[in-house]
Order: C-alpha cells, then sequence, then structure tokens
C-alpha cells in the first residue's frame, strides 16, 4: 500500500502568497506546516517513509526534500511539465510497479484541507480493501454545502460494508453543476463532492490506461522501457511534451466500469482560493481571518494576511487582503476566483517578477 | 498686506501618510511640492518672502524652513501647543502688529487646495481693500455640491462691488448643516462654505478681542509685554496652556457686527480626507487616482496610494488604499472620516510607533 502525492500545481489563485517559485503546496497557509508538510503528516502513520512517493516538478524538488527530509530521495517522481492528472498518476504508476507490481496506490494532494485526519486513514484503509478486489475507487466527499466548485459523484447500487463504511458502485461523474443543480445533487442525499483522491492497484489503473487511454499508454511504455537506463531522462523529456494533457476523470474514470465510492466526512476542503481559507481558519470574533496586525473598525469577515505590516480597516465587509511583501492583493472574497485575471494579466505584462 | 499661514495642524484624517512627525501640510499629496510649499506658491508673488509669516508648531520648523527656505526664520511663530484658531491668530497678531500696526493680515491655511490661483490673488486684493475698512472679511466659497462636511455663511445686504467682486455684509455664519439643510442653502443662492480665510486689519482684529473674548486677550497681552525680553518663551509657556481652545469662528465672526463675505469660486477644496484627494486629483480611465503600481481588475473609484508596491485589485469600487509603508489602509471613500476612529484606537492602544 502506497502513497502517491501529486504535488505539482502553481496554484494561482493563491496570489501573490503562492508564485511559480513558491507554489501553495510549500507555503503554511493553514497552520505551521507547509500543505506539503500536512500532506506527509497525515499518511506517514499509515504508509511510512519509504511507502510515500510524490510527483511533481523538478524546481519544488529542493524545497520539498528540505521540508520533509523523512522521504527518500528516491521516492521523487518528476514530471518534464505538468500534463494534467492523467499523464502524472500514469508516469506515477510506472515506478510504483517496480516497488510493487500487485501494490495498492493511494492517489492524494497536497492542496487539500482535511480536518479528521484519523477518520482520513481510516477510510484510506478500507479503500485499500475495496481496492484489492480490482475497483477504481473513489473517496466521494459528503458535501456540506451545495457548492458549485466541485464536481459530482452520483451513486447507484452499493457494494457492502468494508470497515463500517458503505462502498457504492458509482453511476456517474459530473462536472461541476450550476447552483439550481448544486441544490438538487445535496437533497438527493446520493451525490458526492469529487475528491480527486483514487485508490486502485498499480496493475489495474496500468490495464485502464492501455483500455481507454491507449496512445498515453503507449507513450507511458515507451518511457517505461527506458527507467532504470543511462536514457531515463532523456527519453522522458522527448516523449513528455508529445503527451496529450488530460485529466484522470474525463481519462478514465468516467469511462471505466468497475469505478466504487465510499463517501465520507472527513472535513475536507480544496485550498483552491483565499475565500476557502476564510471558510477553514479560525476567525476572531468579528469573523475575520487575520495573520499579522489588524486593527479593524467595523470590519467583519475578511481574511487579512499581513505578517510584516500593519493593516487597518474601515467598513469592510467580506475583503480578501493579502501583503506578500513587494505586492498587495485586495478582492472580495466572492471574487476570490478571479485572482486569475490578475496572474494572467502580469503574464501578459511581462511582469515575470511578481509572478 | 501680510500673509498668516496657518500650518499647525497634523491632518489624523490623512493617516497614515500624515502623522505627528510628519503632518499633512509637509506631505506631496497634490503633486510634486508640498501643501505648504503650495500655500507660498499661491501667495509669494502677492506678499514677498518678507510679508508671510506662519504660525505652526515648533517640531514642524525645521521640515517647513528646508522646504520653503526663503521665508525668513524670524517670520515664524510657534505656538506650545494647539488651542484652536481664535489663540493662533490672536497670537500671529501681536507678531504682526509689530511689524506694522496698520497692516491688514490674510489668515490662510496649508491644508486647502486651490485650483484657481489667479483668481484667488485677486479676491485677496479685493478683500484688503474692504478689510481698510475696518471689516473682517471672509472668502466664501460658492458650493459646487450641498456638502454636509463645511460650515456656511449667510450673506445679507450688499456693501458694493470692489475689483469686480461683489461684497456682501454676513448675516450670519452656519455649522455643517444636515443633507436637507445643505440642499436648500445651495439651492437658495445666498450661502457660501466657510473657507476659514479672513481678512483684517491687525488693530481691528486685536480690539474684536478685546471686546469679545477678554480674557484670551488678558492672556495675549500678557504674552505681548513679555515679546522681544529674554523671558518671551517662559511666558509663553506659562500662559498658553491656560487658554481656552476656541475657533475664530465662535469666538469672534459670529459674534462681530462689522463682518463682510466675498463669494468667490477659486476651485477651493479642504483636503480633509481620502475623500477629497478623489475629488480633486485627476484620475485614471476607469475613475481610479493612482500614485504608484496598480493592476486593477473591474476597479473603479479607487484612490490606490503605494509608491513601493504593486497594488492588485479585483472588484473593487469606491475604495481608499494607501500603503505608507509599516501600515496600510483600506476603506470605501464614504467612510474616509473614520480613519480618525483608527487613529484613535491606535493612540488607546500606545502603538505610537504608528501615529
Amino acid at each position: 500500500m502506497y502513497a502517491l502525492i501529486m504535488a505539482g500545481g502553481s496554484g494561482t489563485r493563491l496570489w501573490p502568497r503562492s508564485k511559480k517559485t513558491r507554489p501553495k503546496q510549500l507555503l503554511d497557509l493553514l497552520s505551521g506546516r507547509t500543505m506539503f508538510q500536512e500532506a506527509y503528516d497525515r499518511v506517514a502513520p499509515l504508509f511510512g517513509d519509504e511507502g510515500i512517493f510524490i510527483v511533481t516538478s523538478g524546481e519544488y524538488v529542493p524545497a520539498m526534500r528540505q521540508q520533509v527530509p523523512a522521504i527518500p530521495a528516491a521516492n521523487y517522481i518528476v514530471e518534464p511539465s505538468g500534463r494534467g492528472t492523467a499523464p502524472c498518476i500514469g508516469l506515477a504508476a510506472l515506478y510504483l510497479r517496480r516497488a510493487d507490481p500487485e501494490g495498492v496506490m493511494c492517489v492524494l494532494t497536497a492542496d487539500h484541507y482535511i480536518k479528521n485526519v484519523e477518520r482520513f486513514r481510516q477510510v484510506l484503509r478500507a479503500a485499500a480493501r475495496v481496492a484489492e478486489d480490482g475497483y477504481l475507487v473513489t473517496l466521494g466527499i459528503t458535501p456540506s454545502f451545495p457548492s458549485t466548485g466541485f464536481g459530482y459523484i452520483r451513486r447507484s447500487a452499493p457494494l457492502g460494508t468494508v470497515d463500517g463504511f458503505e462502498v457504492f458502485r458509482v453511476e456517474k461523474f459530473t462536472e461541476k453543476p450550476d447552483a439550481a443543480t448544486a441544490q438538487r445533487f445535496c437533497e438527493s442525499g446520493i451525490y458526492s463532492w469529487n475528491s480527486g483522491m483514487f485508490i486502485w492497484r498499480v496493475s489495474v489503473i496500468l490495464s485502464e490506461f492501455e483500455r481507454l487511454m491507449p496512445t498515453l499508454y503507449a507513450q507511458l511504455m515507451e518511457i517505461d522501457a527506458a527507467i532504470g537506463t543511462p536514457e531515463e531522462r532523456t527519453v522522458l523529456e522527448r516523449v513528455w511534451p508529445q503527451v496529450e494533457k488530460q485529466t484522470i476523470d474525463y481519462g478514465i474514470m468516467e469511462r471505466a466500469t468497475d469505478v466504487a465510492v465510499i463517501p465520507v466526512d472527513i472535513g475536507w476542503n480544496d485550498v483552491g482560493s483565499w475565500a476557502t481559507l476564510l471558510d477553514i481558519l479560525p476567525a476572531d470574533g468579528d469573523g475575520n481571518v487575520v495573520t499579522g496586525q489588524h486593527l479593524g473598525v467595523d470590519t467583519h469577515g475578511c481574511l487579512i494576511y499581513s505578517p510584516d505590516r500593519l493593516v487597518a480597516t474601515v467598513g469592510l465587509e467580506g475583503m480578501v487582503v493579502v501583503d506578500a511583501g513587494d505586492v498587495l492583493l485586495i478582492c472580495p472574497r466572492k471574487r476570490a476566483q478571479e485572482v486569475r485575471e490578475v496572474v494572467k494579466r502580469l503574464r501578459e505584462a511581462g511582469k515575470e517578477e511578481y509572478l
């Protein structure tokens, strides 16, 4: 049983704290530990340091090695560039197969928040037992509100109960819904959020790549043949740019047959934007989440991140204020997604120093 | 004819740019010149450097001397502490009487914006002619909107025309009105804003102090007796703390009889808060007034002051953002007056380093 922590993203919506050279998984957004360290802390008791693999971008490896020295250097799998979750998982599966062809891999991420870590470990154990029977297992998060920011999973027939967790066959995966649809999904009681966490046998997922994504599979096999040879790096860097970008959801999960979901409530959240941090982090008496010094007059429901400077606010409501030293971001929490647009414009303007 | 520039205020509503050690009149809020330099530029052609007197707090004198070296050091009149405009003007009158007992003094300020400087000089010349006849003259600003932030002056009988300016007897001074009253004032056509600029003979204003504020007058006489002696400073510092705080409006103008107003439109504004700067300064295509670097996504009608740091904003409307290095202020323009409250709380919390 192995953990694969995907930690290659850049997290532009958490700009200006997250930057190209300092992506969100390397930041301590939630606690004194970085999100990558927290991802490690969550699974280390279950998998041991040797059983945790990381797939990421080469430029982030030195910082990650420094943040979590316990994970062996050999357990880092470097993607030459981000091609979506399907190629990422496929590449990692090649390395895991060499370690243990019949092993179960738990695909996890470094940019999620999980409140109930003990229950998370329990469900991973249960999921691994289901995966041993050949299922592609996904963790389905019990919706806490009708979010339009996540994909949903609709369950069908129950497959039984494992370690106290009910397991269902998946009827379908759906894209992010509109508000009315999300409302309907939540009321139905048969939808879960798609957490992006998957548990399966290495051999099973590779078979599914061969069956459902044959082009990618052929490219993976070309890379596989070079692993352990002096050409490994050269081949990877030649093949990778030709790999089509694709998500595992679209490429495999939506088209596979033996897919199971385990609905679970673990206090999960995708730390996707500054607005999420307002939901997750403890607020003061005025509903403000503050890091640093803040003097608020009639200020409520704001996220204030300013470790070095006093922030004084008058009459602010639901606002995000992030001081990252050389740059300051101010935006209403409801528009936190649009921070992407700022990053895009800076890129277009060639202001690399801020990215 | 002499100018007396009152420049002792601290301007807490322009915090955090204005601080105790760096009051707003010493800041370049409007142009490359500081407000004090602009006040000097406006009147220097009319009065000459020797004819300009400054009344201020001792701690500001070194910076002012540096900013406008042309004004003789002897023309600085130092108030030991701020006691309101009545004692301030009374003290200055003592020194001006020594220079020229029959002179006319123009009481001006260093924290106002005047767009039409040429017309301002013309009206001062006309006002001085009216003052020579013994009137207490005040400049009444033609209201450009029904402001609730200024006091108003109601005119009565016309006194004639001087240099093309109509002069009226003042019927009464009124406090800052509510919105409905302000609307009525503006529609009536017989109200002006009280600019706080006054023109009168030194001998006349001192007589009025004697008649209407006898206690203050006695204290001024005690100080006057010591001027030019080795005890000057000692006496001033002994008497001054006993002087009651009072404005010239309440202490003299509202109760004097021969008061004249010259209504004039000189593009005047009291630079009282960050909101005023949004009204005065040129805005970009999105209605934003920007000093420094700003990247705005759907951002309109904001004042962004950040000389050292990039400010990125998404979806902001009518907001004031001021980065003063060690401290950052964010507040809606409509609540810019409440910056006072921030300063008050910092003072109460003993955070002198920010004040």
